[in-house]
């Protein structure tokens, strides 16, 4: 029997699974990724992290396909190098060749949302379909677009950077990448956070001064309760969403938009939201021909990206 | 020898052109549409005109190997449909039926804009290139997105449609789709001139109110007289297309985004303009990676365009 590996980086843990070659999880770890420690050291872990599963099925070396390996921050996929990724130490650095020579192995690396949505493509709600947009709002905006089963890449391997289009040119409001008004920084969950404790220290009107950590879920809880100042940040959010949603369908023309990531959970309010700014700022004949669906991965979305980039590298061997 | 045929469809007239398989033109026509006449009329004139590039060279219909049809509006490529296009007279028309019948010879319809990205990709700034972005700005704002070699289609034919993206959702432009603040509401040469139109009406500080025609050409005369009005009218059109071009390359990261159509040959400002703004709102890392080049075929963009499409019809027959 042969084997695919999925490996999924992450800032606070890493997250590796065994699968057969269809993508059927068999068994699966979760270790902290203690990132201070330096590469080396988080290499380390993530070799320990894929013997791990492969013991856990009995499986050698020579027994696996492929590994795939789903990471934040911009990668060099040709090269198999992580330019520069927050909250892990790697910057250029090399990671799949420590991998293949200690498996001998066929090893890829791709950025965590383009491995999301092709996790989403192949095991979640695209499956029989032709084209696919994924976009995840999380802590950031990020992204990818399968188009025709392909990922696409782009010139050099970054297309689809959705969390850093610009939605609000008029926006004051500054992303963490220097640009001003792009989705990110309208949308995300940072941003909502920034706007909710905002919101907490100045205004006297609102349940959000309540609390002692405020993150989108506290935000939501307090627009449940009747807040008016945390409906209207979550709406602003979801509705930059939508727009975006809008202009991806404009230029796309995907039979499905699936939106995942932690705000998206969010649910009806996130949802109802954006796919109401969607249809107002879409023409209709291509809004129509969309469909707009949450997530059908959840939080094994990173793994199962992870063993869709390691199937996608086996298939084009 | 062998022979290609390309139709440029437009509501004032119609070009063919038949060329050699490499797409050089050898002999190539242009009559009026009369779209007021009708659709039997209009396609009895595009097959006199085939028949009329034909004659050019002794063509025998028989030595026919593709013919590509660029035309204006919504079309459905699978059944060789123009759904809609403002200026002919053709709804859900099956305008393919007629030439195949006429000439006993393969025949494609395409969106003009998709085979003027088409006809850069293969005849102009795309050569060698692997992804091409072509965005025409003229009396509307439309473009095509060629992907390793292959237009971006999209579920149902009409992925970007990037004329019709949200760059200010707070405009209160209304475009002729309906929709507000999208790119051909705020930059297109209708949306130029409405706007200087306005200028000479109500402002008396302004040349514009010396013409009695004012088109984007008048404008841009008028700012080369030192008009501040028409600087003003013109600088903020060209950013918001520069704000679109930043985020096509964010979402597509090409290698090349080619500026075309009548209002992009007001050259220096339209470009320097574009390009400035499109930089302030791109990552460094993505701008870098992308050449922003005026169109390599200028008025023959129909024309090429339309055997690009004659061409790829060939190469995926």
């Amino acid at each position: 029997m042969k084997y695919l590996v999925g490996v999924d980086l992450g800032g606070t843990k890493i997250s590796s699974a065994i699968s057969d070659l269809s993508g059927n999880i068999l068994h699966e770890t979760v270790i902290p990724t203690l990132a201070g420690e330096g590469e080396e050291a988080v290499v380390g872990r993530i070799l320990g992290s894929i013997e791990d599963v492969m013991k856990g099925v009995g499986a050698a070396a020579s027994a696996l396909a492929f590994i795939g390996i789903g990471t934040p921050g911009i990668v060099n996929k040709k090269e198999g190098k992580i330019l520069r990724a927050y909250n892990l130490p790697f910057i250029d650095y090399d990671l799949l060749r420590p991998v293949r020579e200690h498996f001998r192995c066929p090893c890829i690396l791709e950025n965590d949302a383009n491995a999301a949505a092709l996790g989403e493509y192949h095991f979640g709600k695209g499956e029989g379909k032709k084209d696919l947009i994924y976009v995840t709002v999380s802590t950031g905006v990020g992204g990818g677009a399968v188009i025709g089963g392909k990922l696409l890449e782009g010139s050099t391997g970054n297309a689809f950077e959705v969390g850093h289009m610009i939605i609000d040119p008029k926006s004051e409001i500054q992303c963490t990448c220097g640009l001003y008004g792009d989705l990110e920084a309208l949308s995300s969950g940072t941003a909502i956070t920034k706007r909710a404790v905002n919101a907490a220290e100045e205004r006297k009107d609102t349940l959000l001064s309540q609390y002692s950590n405020i993150t989108p879920k506290e935000v939501h809880e307090a627009y449940q309760r009747g807040d008016k100042v945390s409906e209207e940040i979550l709406l602003e959010a979801f509705t930059y969403i939508g727009i975006a949603c809008a202009n991806l369908i404009t230029l796309y023309n995907p039979e499905v938009l699936v939106l995942g990531g932690g705000v998206s959970s969010i649910g009806d309010l996130f949802f109802d939201t954006v796919i109401g700014s969607a249809r107002r700022n879409c023409l209709d004949f291509l809004f129509d021909a969309c469909e707009i669906l949450p997530s059908g991965l959840g939080k094994d979305t990173g793994l199962k990206g992870a063993l869709a980039v390691a199937k996608m590298g086996l298939l084009n061997q």
